[in-house]
Order: structure tokens, then C-alpha cells, then sequence
């Protein structure tokens, strides 16, 4: 297989795959959407976890762990909720294989052991999760219950991409329960700001915090926030969203709580959500045709080390440098792999940590030795500097945060010359098709409306921005009065 | 709900329940053999895991995850693998649910969303990693693959138990490839010696390390090793196994390697993994009475500090001391929970405290502010004394360590003494009938006599330890010759 990529100007999806699949991330298996995270894939996946997961804590919520399978009668109870996601589910209806009697050395279902009730395969933990909370609340004294659970989800998807959608994916759901609407309408809009700050602070991804419509929104919720960023080929990406629930599940579930005048009262809810769908969105952010782009503050190793020699004595002797370098890029909590193999040239190094986004790569031979220097290499701008010995280490985390913050700037100056203001619904369509990006139009607040524009170009509405002017205007498709403009584009 | 708990000499069983429920570590969920690992429960399995997960990464593992579903035709694959998890499988027939016409607002499966090919909810992972492995193994160059993955696993099983033994659980499996036999049995034995580590070191529970017997090896390993640990109620507990697994699914998984010389072999295997079952040996290791001991090295806070006090303005002055003493303790990396709840009196807190294991409870009231000083009081002994504040972190410290050296050697000294040796079947029987714990014997080697033995007194061989004396002896129950003693015991 070549190690080159498609170029994204020719085919941009085929790039995304090929990326994914030669910078070692992940690839497809042999079960139907589900995929494989590869050891590199996932240790960029762990860092994004560590990450939120100290930001969730920091926030008041602990971690804990509900079953996989809800049962059916349980899945049904919320009746949106069941509805938006019934067509999707993988359902256990047996426990036990035997042997078949027909293939000796197979097997097959044990027709006896069929289960009394079907078990579904969560896509999403509210139900079985409220069905438990019944149990923890009695009182506002075991309010408000603010938990979160790091878990596998299945949702039956026919067309598939890696990390982007697949049938099987890895997320956290928070889950959390309050005595008063605004409690839980404040917890939900917290959360979409956590994933914000992720986003940006290390993601350094730009993206638009809103509310879903109607139409768009989670089943069975009142609200949905999301943020939603712009891909490189101007199409939308959902990263996160956060859902206040109202009293639904409660009700469902019956969940009931003692106010503090001793009455009974329904507890509102909140659930938020963010996927291994955010290594499709990091991956689409920052890379080049050379392959993959890492901002340093996710990237599983910071700095890579390659030696450059003829001799074994060469090798040694830069071997005593580079261990003085990675201990002093260490202990200012610097991440640094030294790519001692001998089983690869330093091209095929170079080419892979190339592919791979290391963010910097420092190269070291003979002639530094004697002249007391290393070549640094830098991803995000494939710019290279010679640079004493006595700096490395004040310059490698230097050049560091300032890639951190290019790649954000970059990225932000890309999305923000592509949120295009639109007033006819002819331009509507010419800015979509040559342009894309965001559009930022006004709308009657039609589900109509909404699902007629989504007939005719395929671009949803993203959100409704919660900064946004009020600004009297005319619905770009219908003419009908509009209060504020909301984003269009075109989605993954 | 009473919070006293059973006491361990009338029912060992009822009081682990009792336990487990009252201290907020689990409970039953509304799916047949499901556990909901509740917040606290779940802080101490976060602590197991951060720490195994180090080790296995100074040891050279990666992580990464691969799919819970295993489509029937892989999962056959490996005979003796297949065979022994066959009656014990999930399994996926369908992949949509619809509204059932019958009953408005419910619904059932989709007759027409049959699946072609059933898919099991992984019991464990080899089947679908090796299948995966084939792709990524050509040359003795991509050899070794040293593989971790962190998830859920199902395993239908009739009589369940929290923690000890449940339908899904949480585990890590490793997974790796290698070269040659010997660099397999290596890593296999390294596996078991971190296990071994962690479980001495960190939850103060000495293990002995041995081979099973044939018949109680993992379906499809040529060898397996373990590490065996011992509750308080005599009963012996295997609390982590590592499997040397040959070329067996290399064989079942055509995964080959073009060696050194050029010329083709299949490639070596082992498994490995420890589950959220060490959680009950954990509780059943070093708890109590009056409700769960923790070892400071896993407990989620290892110090608590309760105030005492009468008015807001004695509470404001404690909570001024409070705050030095806990920055001091951060500073040394002690973990500690300020309980300034004004729900609950400092009795109730002290009970729950004690209940939920925290190592040391520290109060503080107008008295000590006079005096300079504060209450400790230690979970193990539960023993209190007056601690001036000047040597307060040094002394919580030091009782720390010194609490986790003497869980450790309490437990290490209960589980030697309950090592038995015996020559005779009749000393057999009245040993495991009396005093329980292992026995250690002679056996001649043959599956027959162990099952035999099995039936007779439900004991079972735990493992034919790595460090044994040779001596020649009889077999407790044929007479037949014998080179070593063996253990045996009753087993959860």
C-alpha cells in the first residue's frame, strides 16, 4: 500500500479514509460497521478521555457504570425516546449457542434459549439509568445526582465511516437529576460549554455553541445544545450536545422527589454526550495531504527523536545526547518517543511520524554533534530550523504552545470566512455549492420550512446560536417574518 | 434500612451483600445478572485500573479496542475456545425494532430485520483479535504485538453475585503475538507477576501464583497461570489468570509469519486478564463488622475530616484550620475529603465513613482549635488518638503506609495459617469441613482423580504452585505416586 495520501483538492472522503487507515488510527472489522481503534488511534482517544474526564470532575460529577442491555419493556417507556432510536438497535433475543447438529464442529442458537423478554443493546443509557434513579431519590436531600459513565454504544447504522459513524462507538453520557428546571436547564448549557472549552483549548477547534430545532433534536429532550465546528471541506460536524430533558424521563419513570415544602414533585434531567466521533472531527480540523496534524496538547508523543549515524559508535554517541534531551524534555512534562529501530531508515521514520502528526520531529547526527545542535522539524507548517542544544528545550515548548495556537487560529480564521450571510434563497444555493461553510440566513421557525430547504440543498439547520442579534428579517425561502438568523450547512 | 450489617461468623454470604449494597459499591439492576456499579464502587475500580494500566504500560503494552460483537462463523473458529463459552453466550439475531401493532405505543422486533449471521456479545476477545491480528502480522518484524483492551464482557450466567460473578463485567484482556514459544511463556509468566504485584502491593491481598490443572484451564490455552488469593471465610478466590495459548488460534485464525529465515510458522499467543471481580476480593479481604476496610493505596479518599461544632462562627474557624490541613495533606499527595455537609450530624458521618472504609477519619471541633490538636481515628483497628497539628501530615502519612503494611501482613498471616497439609483423605475432609482454607496435598496427576475428589467434597485444585518442593508422596485419594503437593479448596 503507498504511503501516499489522495490529495483532499481530488477526492476529499477518500483522503479521510486512507488517512485514518495508513496513520495506524483505525480500521474497518469483520463485524458489519463496527470498527477497530488501533494502539495509536486510541492512545489520542485516551488523552481526549484524561482530558474530560478532569473536566467533568472538576465540574462536581463522579463516574459509574450501568448495565449494557436494557429491557425492552424499560427501552419503551419513554415513548420519543424509544421511537428515535428503535430503528436502530441490536437486540439479544438468545443466550446460549449449541452444537449444530448438522455441521459437526459448529454451532448454532440453542432454540431453547430464547429469552422471556428481548434485551436492546443500549444506543443510549437514559432508560435503564432512570429506571435505577427511582431507587436513589426520595428527597431534595439526594439532589442533585450528577454522574457520568465512560461506555460502548450501538446504534444499527447502514453507511458507516470510521470514528465519523459507526455501528459500535465509544462515549462518555453524563446523566444527572435536579429538584428545579432552571437547576437542570443551568447543568445541560455548563456542559455544552465544558465540550466548548475542550473543543477549543485543545481541540483547537473553533465551534459554535446553539440549540437544535425541533426537528433536529434529541428524542425525547426539551432542548438540545450542541457546538458544532467546520471541517476543512466546508461541511458541518455535531462534536457534542448536551439535552435538557425536562420532566420526561422522570414521568416515564416515575421518579418522584420531596421538595423542601415536603411535596412530591417530578425530578428534571439532564443527559450530554461526546463520541470517539471527536477523532473524526480532530483528524478533518488540522490535517494535510501528507496526513495527519496533532495539536500538541492531544498528541500521544509531543516530540520524536530520530538518530542519524553510520557507525555504531555514532549511534552511541548521539544515544548520550538524546538521553540528556529527552530528560530535560520530561521533566517540563514534555511527551518524547526516541525512534532508536534499526530496522528503519530515517526517511521511513521521517515519512511515518510525518503521517502519524507528530508535532515535532528533531533530527540528530554526526555534524550536530560537533557543532553542539539538532534540526527541529515542525508538523503543522513542514518548516525546519537548526537549533542549538543549550535552547531545545526552552524552543521545543515555545514552539509548542505557539503551534497549539496556530493550528487554532488557523482554524478559526478558516471557519469564520466560511459563515456566510445570505438574504435570497438563490444565494442560499450558490454559496452552498460553491463555497459551503456555514450560512447564516433567516428562517420562519417552520418545521416545513426546515425540512422543505433540507429537500431542496440537503443543509440542515446546525443551530440557532445562542449568541446571536435579534434582527428583524425575512425567512430566506418563504419570506415570512424572521426575529434572528440560524446556521445552515451541509452535515456529517 | 438498618445500616448494621450482618455479622461475617452468622452468614459470610449475607453479610458480603449486605456490604456491598450499604457502602454504595453496587447493586442488582433491572437486567437479569447486571450490576450497577455505583459512584463509590466505581472510584475504587478507577484506582485499580489507573494502576494496572501503568504497569501494563511499563511492561510495553499499548491499548486499544477492537468490537463487542463476534459474528458466529469467527467465533467458532477455535473449537476447545468456542466449546467452553458456547453455553454462556448473548447473542444478536435482530437489528430493529418496530411499533407492534397489537399494543399502541410499544413495540417488538422486526421480523424482517433478521441478521444473516448471528453476532455474540464477546465473552472474551480472542476470536475477533486474531482474526484481526492476521492482517497485521507478516514478517518476524511486526512481531512482538503487545495489546491491552479495557471493556465489557458477557457471560450469561444462572446464579450470579456482585462483583464475584455477574452476566456483564468489566475486565482488561491482553492480547499478544509473538515470535517464538518461549518469548510467549515469558510474557505470559510476566503477566501473572504483575498481577501478583498489584494485588500484594496495592490491595494488600497476598496471592499465590500457580499453573491450573488441565481441566480447569481457559478453553483453548495450552497453559494457564494464576494468581489464587484466600477470604476470610476459608473460601479461595482467583483473582487474575494468564494464558500461554500456543499457536492455537494462530492455527484457528491462519495468522503466520515469514521468520527470520525467510520460511513461514505460525504465530504464539497469550491472553490475560483480571476483572471487576478483584472488587470482591478486595471487600472480602480485609473487611469487617461495622462494613468495608479499604488498603490506602485503593481507597477513593484515604482521609475524611468531619467538623464539630455548635455554632456558624466555630464552624467558619474550624474550616480555616480544615483548609491549611487539607493543602498540607494535597501537598504530599494524600487524598482527603473535606464532609462539611450540614444534612448530617458528625455521628451519621462517622457511620458512613466507617461503612464505606475511608482509612482515616479525622475530627475536629472547638476543643481542638484551643489545644492545637485533632482526633484520628484509624478504619483498620479502629483505634482513635489526639494528634497535635504540627505533626498532623507527617503522622497521617506515616499511619498510611504503616495501615497498608499491616493489612497486608494481617491477611498474609490468616492465609498462611490456612495452609494445611494433609496426607490422608480423611484429614482431607475434616480440614476443608473444619478449618477450610487451602490444603495442600498429594495428587496423581490424572483429570479422574480430581473430579472425583471434586464430587466428593466440592473442592477443586486452585493451582499447582510455581514454587513447590519436590518430594515424593502418595495421592490423597488413590495412593498413587506423586512428585509434589497440589492446593485444593472450596472456591467462589
Amino acid at each position: 500500500m503507498s504511503k501516499k495520501l489522495t490529495p483532499r483538492a481530488e477526492d476529499y472522503s477518500k483522503w479521510y479514509n486512507e488517512l485514518v487507515v495508513k496513520a495506524d488510527l483505525a480500521e474497518n472489522s469483520a463485524v458489519r460497521g463496527c470498527m477497530v481503534i488501533k494502539p495509536y488511534g486510541y492512545a489520542i482517544w485516551e488523552k481526549m478521555q484524561a482530558t474530560l474526564d478532569k473536566m467533568f470532575k472538576e465540574t462536581g460529577h463522579q463516574n459509574a457504570y450501568f448495565p449494557l442491555f436494557v429491557p425492552k419493556s424499560l427501552f419503551e417507556a419513554e415513548e420519543k425516546n424509544a421511537e428515535g432510536f428503535a430503528k436502530e438497535c441490536a437486540i439479544v433475543t438468545h443466550y446460549r449457542l449449541q452444537t449444530d447438529p448438522d455441521r459437526p464442529g459448529k454451532l448454532r442458537v440453542d432454540p431453547e434459549a430464547k429469552l422471556e423478554e428481548e434485551l436492546i443493546v443500549r444506543p443510549t443509557s437514559e432508560a435503564i439509568i432512570w429506571n435505577t434513579y427511582r431507587n436513589w431519590i426520595q428527597s431534595y436531600r439526594d439532589l442533585p445526582i450528577l454522574i457520568n459513565q465512560w461506555a460502548n454504544v450501538v446504534r444499527w447504522e447502514m453507511r458507516t465511516r470510521l470514528f465519523l459513524r459507526t455501528a459500535e462507538f465509544l462515549w462518555q453520557e453524563g446523566h444527572t437529576a435536579h429538584e428545579t428546571k432552571a437547576e437542570a436547564i443551568t447543568e445541560a448549557k455548563l456542559m455544552n460549554q465544558v465540550y466548548a472549552t475542550f473543543a477549543e483549548n485543545f481541540m483547537a477547534m473553533p465551534v459554535i455553541q446553539g440549540v437544535k430545532t425541533e426537528s433536529e433534536r434529541f428524542a425525547g429532550a426539551e432542548e438540545t445544545f450542541c457546538i458544532e465546528a467546520l471541517m476543512q471541506d466546508g461541511k458541518a460536524l455535531q462534536a457534542g450536545t448536551s439535552h435538557f430533558l425536562g420532566q420526561n424521563f422522570a414521568k416515564a419513570f416515575d421518579v418522584k422527589f420531596a421538595n423542601k415544602e415536603g411535596k412530591q414533585d417530578h425530578v428534571w434531567a439532564t443527559s450530554w454526550g461526546v463520541s470517539t466521533r471527536l477523532m473524526g472531527a480532530l483528524i478533518m480540523t488540522h490535517s494535510d495531504d501528507f496526513g495527519l496534524v496533532l495539536p500538541p496538547s492531544l498528541a500521544p508523543n509531543q516530540v520524536v527523536i530520530v538518530p542519524i549515524y553510520k557507525s555504531e559508535e555514532e549511534f552511541e554517541s548521539i544515544s548520550k545526547v538524546v538521553n540528556t534531551i529527552v530528560s530535560n524534555l520530561r521533566e517540563q512534562n514534555i511527551s518524547v518517543k526516541y525512534d532508536y529501530r534499526d530496522t528503519q531508515r530515517p526517511g521511513a521514520k521521517f515519512a511515518q511520524h510525518e503521517l502519524q502528526g507528530v508535532p515535532i520531529r528533531i533530527a540528530i547526527g554526526p555534524k550536530d554533534l560537533l557543532y553542539g545542535t539538532v534540526e527541529i522539524a515542525r508538523r503543522d507548517t513542514l518548516t525546519k530550523e537548526i537549533v542549538s542544544l543549550n535552547d531545545l528545550t526552552a524552543t521545543v515548548k515555545q514552539l509548542l504552545e505557539a503551534m497549539q495556537k496556530s493550528l487554532f487560529a488557523k482554524a478559526l480564521h478558516y471557519r469564520d470566512s466560511h459563515i456566510t450571510e445570505v438574504d435570497t434563497f438563490e444565494a442560499f444555493k450558490t454559496v452552498l455549492e460553491t463555497k459551503g461553510g456555514f450560512i447564516s440566513a433567516h428562517w420562519d421557525g417552520t418545521n416545513e420550512t426546515e425540512a422543505k430547504i433540507k429537500e431542496l440543498t440537503k443543509a440542515t439547520i446546525r443551530c440557532i446560536p445562542l449568541e446571536r442579534n435579534e434582527e428583524h428579517g425575512a425567512c430566506v425561502l418563504t419570506g415570512k417574518p424572521s426575529k434572528y438568523r440560524v446556521l445552515f450547512a451541509k452535515a456529517y
